[in-house]
Formats: C-alpha cells, structure tokens, sequence
C-alpha cells in the first residue's frame, strides 16, 4: 500500500458561467466544478476533492471564488496554474494557488461574500455585455433604489429573499438570519451601466437575485423605496419581486480571518 | 410596373462581432451586414441595399456602426428598430433608427472614425471580458505607450500600418495619408484593464490593430516610446509590429458634419 502526502491548497477562481449547468458538481452535467477537479486530477494523477466557498447557480459568473481542497504535496502549484489556465482559459482562469494550512476550508473559514450584480438600463440591449448583465428598459430611479438597498444592511431575517431548502425529516427549518455589511448602486462612466455590490456574512439560496429584482421593482416605481422593513417582516417569498436572471451576477470576493490559514 | 416611393434611413447599430464572418456582405459567409440585410428585407418586404460607415473584420465589434440605405416611405422605423432587436439581439442591437436627406451616405459622409481597443494586462486572462479585450500577460508601460501614441497623432503617411490593398490593374496604389485626430491610452477603475481610443479622418485596412499591437510592443519595452517618427518615415509593414488580435477592437463612433442630413 502506497500513501502519499498531502497538502491543502487555496485556488482564487474566476469564470464566465454562461455555459455551466451551475458550480458544484451534478452528475452528467457540465459544471464549474466537475470540469475543474477532473483536469487538476488530469494533472496531478491524484483524484481531488474540492470545496468552493459559494455555490454559484447556472449562469453566474465568479470573479473571485475561492476553492480548497488536499492535493499531493510535491505538486508545483505555479506549473498547476498555468497548466489549468492553458486548458481551461479563458472561460474558467486561475487566478492564483497558494498552499494553505490544513484546517483552511474554502466554504467553512470564510467570513463575508461579496456579490456584484450589472444591470444594462436601457431600452436597447448592449451586446458587448450581453452575457454579463441583465438589461432592464424602463429607467430605474438610482436613488429610491438606493433608500430600499439601505434598509436591508443590518442583522435580519432574509426568509422574504431566501429559497427555502426543504428541512431534512425530523430538522427544523434553518436559520435564514444574515448580517449584510454593504449594499449600493452605483452608476458606471455616468451611462447606462448600472452596478450593485452586496457584501454579507453569508447568502442564502438567490438571496442576490432575489434582492436585485425585488430593488429593480423599487427603481421601476412599483414599489416604494420605503418598503424593504416591510418586506423583510413579511417572511414569505411572495413578498419580495422577481428573482433577477442569473447573468448579471458575479460572486467577486470571499473574506477570510487575516493570516490565520498560512500554510 | 408598381413603383414605390422610397426614404433614405440611418441606422445606429452595435454588435458583438466574435460569430461573425466581418461585416461587409460575403456569399456564404454570416456576416453582420448580410444578416442585417436580410432581416430588413423579409420585415419591410423590400430588397434593401445598406452602407456601412466602416468595414469590420472578422471578430471585430461595434458600439456605433453607422448604416444607410434605401427602404420603402410607409416603413414604420419604430417597429422595425423593435421588430430588428427582438430577431437580432443581443448579438445585434439597432440603437436608433431616423429618416436622413437622400444625399446621406453612412459611408461617404462620414468625417471621422472613433475606435476602442481594451487590453487585459494581466499573466491571467479575465473570463468576464474574455470575448472583447486581448490579454497581454507582460506589464505594459502606460506612459511609454502614451509618449509613442501622441507621436501618431497629425496629418501621416501611414503606410507603415496599413494592409495595402492590390490596386486595381492600371491604377496608381491608393494613398495612405491619413489626419489622426486623438489616441490615448487610459487604465480603467486603477486596474488591469487598459483602454486605447484612436480617432481619425478614416483609417486604412487594420491600422488600429497594426498601431495597438506596435504600441504594445513600446509598452513592453521591446521598442523604444520614441521610435514612431521612425516606424511612420519607413513606409513598410515590416517597419511595424504585430497586427492586435480583433477580439479587443470596438468601432466606437462615427462622426457627421452637423444636421446637414436631416430629412
């Protein structure tokens, strides 16, 4: 019997989502994950299992996810990046691998996500950024949607915002309580770009999308940019707006605790 | 005989030119213009015949392509902008749609050109932006390359960029002289991503990718940020350095002499 060592590494992911049945692996589908640990394993000769720190759904893009998992540890992580970029480029980039201690979990260390969200606000689509923002006809009032985005920073219950996990039999339903740090809108070179930016504790499941539709609903004047305490209480999904496509979002950046996770 | 009247319109179009053949009419081949075309002509019933203010390559992209051609009076411009961007979008996207006096010529009347051209400068390509920048992986000295670009502004010869065209038997080669009105060279939010805008009078057959790809060289110090008066004097291709790859040009607008041309 063969036992080789091991270490863990920390890869910084960027990708174009456009093409992937989502992130997380799902068998038979084409996903971000699955393409990726299939060529490291390619690589490397060893059968990895990797952990991403959010689980993007199809069609949304990253920027700045971030991916751990054991790999052997004579692997030369500079030769792996560039092989990955070379194979995988420029629909999935590697933006850096660094050795990292092995307590260090992409998913569980992390402390804050940051979301991105682009909206094209015009009456004619812009093809240049087709695939990376949603376009929106009706002009958007910037500052109602700003007033709305305020009240949701803070500690609350994002149930209204949440799809719900169905429980497993005999759990209780879990906690859709989150601390959002930051949310704006701002606009780009005075045009048409739209861009908002959530950073959170964490997300629950198209609590970005549901909050972008539920905001664009708020520029469009058909809800009141007064309306999200309401809308938090309210606790049920029937009370926030659409869920916005998944083409403008991107997770951007992933916070960890400072230097704790060295290798 | 049935004659019918016919009006002279313009057309404001963009296009993400990546899964396009160019943009000039081709037999065989997708082109923009021969989607347009065809696509005016089954809405309007009527074989139109469209100029464009400049011929794009292969790949290439537009923002403000400008478009002129004959269509029947009774057509409703509105509903074919709307009808266009509902069959076209959003590889194709009709910005705006006018009447113009019969004298116009998208072609012809033009009186200057203005093109993009975004660089990612960074060892790692960007996934997000993958289909309309060139990622150049060497730092890029900004201000080198700005020094060389001031040193193409002015009335030229710019043999030296240009892809000459056979002159026709019997015929004296087209000139090359060209009045380049402005380039410059900007980063874009302190990043990675740098962005060259060039306007001339008309530019000749790849300059602007002749041009970036030599300037891209200055910033890499392959040559120096002085040698331009030098590359212009030597009037042969050779004198210039690699022709830009198409992905990261973007005809960006297209000038007329004031309101000359309303109809």
């Amino acid at each position: 019997m063969t036992e080789i060592a091991l270490r863990n590494v920390r890869l910084l992911v960027a990708y174009d989502g456009t093409d992937f049945h989502g992130f997380a692996e799902s068998d038979g589908m084409r996903t971000v994950m699955g393409v990726l640990s299939e060529t490291v394993g390619r690589i490397t000769q060893y059968a990895v299992r990797l952990t991403g720190a959010g689980r993007t759904d199809a069609g949304v893009h990253a920027w700045g996810q971030v991916i751990s998992g054991s790999l052997p540890a004579g692997t030369d992580l500079g030769r792996l990046q560039t092989s990955l970029n070379r194979m995988l480029g420029p629909e999935i980039a590697v933006r850096d691998a660094t050795w990292v201690a092995d307590s260090f979990s992409a998913r569980f260390a992390a402390t804050s996500r940051t979301y991105r969200y682009d909206v094209w606000n015009d009456r004619v689509p812009n093809p240049l950024i087709a695939r990376t923002a949603w376009n929106v006809g009706p002009h958007l009032d910037l500052d109602a949607m700003n007033a709305a985005a305020g009240d949701l920073v803070g500690d609350h219950d994002f149930t209204s915002f949440c799809r719900r996990a169905k429980p497993a039999p005999g759990h209780d339903a879990p906690s859709m309580r989150r601390v959002v740090l930051s949310a704006r809108w701002r606009r780009i070179d005075d045009g048409s770009l739209l861009r908002f930016e959530i950073g959170a504790s964490s997300f629950c499941h198209q609590m970005v999308r549901s909050i972008v539709g539920t905001l664009v609903e708020v520029g469009q004047g058909r809800r009141s940019a007064d309306s999200m305490p309401a809308t938090l209480a309210a606790g049920h999904r029937n009370a926030a707006g659409q869920i916005a496509p998944a083409t403008g979002l991107a997770l951007w950046q992933v916070g960890y605790d400072g230097a704790r996770w060295d290798a």
